[in-house]
């Protein structure tokens, strides 16, 4: 069975999300309560930060674990895993 | 009775956060199946995309239609309403 | 003659502009001695940051002064202005 | 003698800092000329832009060289490396 790097802390990862999860639903409260645009995007800002930290997270486990692990064992496989986290790093930057 | 200028797209920006709510508990899913890492990353800067394109339209609203109403009243209240507008902007940039 | 916002602080744009040319000599100048990717890239973050507060404090003026003089004015010129910089918000943001 | 990943490419990463060198001279000349604000923010989105490819290009050769052989070599040196690349990447998101 394959278990990805992130798989250690699956627990935190989860805890993480659920929390960006009722940031946004938070966000839907303050829509409808008609609360004041600058707030809202005070509080947008808050879930786009962090939404950034968990990404940087995983991905920083994916480096340590699947990447590593990979590049240890080398060939096209060690190649093509480190093509694809720079492209993932360039989409992160870019979002 | 104080309405704000997205008041008149709330169910438009509902819309989007109820999407957004249901990409968030997409990547809880996503860890708890243990999904690729990679996989993972691309989803959570489509969110991140999502949350900002949510964050610029209430943004324009802002400015067409609080600020706009401030600045034409003029004084200290359209100053102050610009100054908070730049400090918004700015946390959206570094976010 | 038309001036712009900027115009006020159009010394102190210059200087910060000139500062962040010295900064990219300066990466230059690594990549010519062979410097230490990673030392690299930490001052290339330096220079993003110094460009988006030239960015920021630009807009902010723009803000200020074009926007808030064409609002009150009111009319097309107005809604244009705003269009404008929500677009010229939007770029920085995805910059 | 110490070569770094990126000095494969070294002429092309110069070639780019001194076009973003240019660039950022002629944010200088429009500020002088008094340009119009919003075209000086177009210029200075397409400046942060140019910043942000060089810096993912020199990343991702730092992932295949450097990084990939620290890890090859295996040890806490290999650990260093990637802590060091994830701190950068965690900067270059957030400039």
């Amino acid at each position: 069975m394959a278990t990805y790097g992130y798989h250690h802390d699956k627990q935190q990862h989860l805890n993480r999300l659920r929390r960006i999860e009722g940031q946004v639903r938070g966000l839907q409260r303050m829509v409808e309560e008609d609360s004041y645009c600058i707030d809202i995007l005070t509080q947008t800002s808050a879930v786009n930060k962090a939404l950034r930290s968990f990404a940087l997270s995983l991905l920083d486990e994916h480096l340590k674990h699947c990447v590593a692990h990979a590049v240890a064992n080398g060939g096209t496989e060690a190649e093509e895993k480190v093509r694809e986290a720079s492209e993932a790093i360039a989409r992160l930057v870019r979002s």
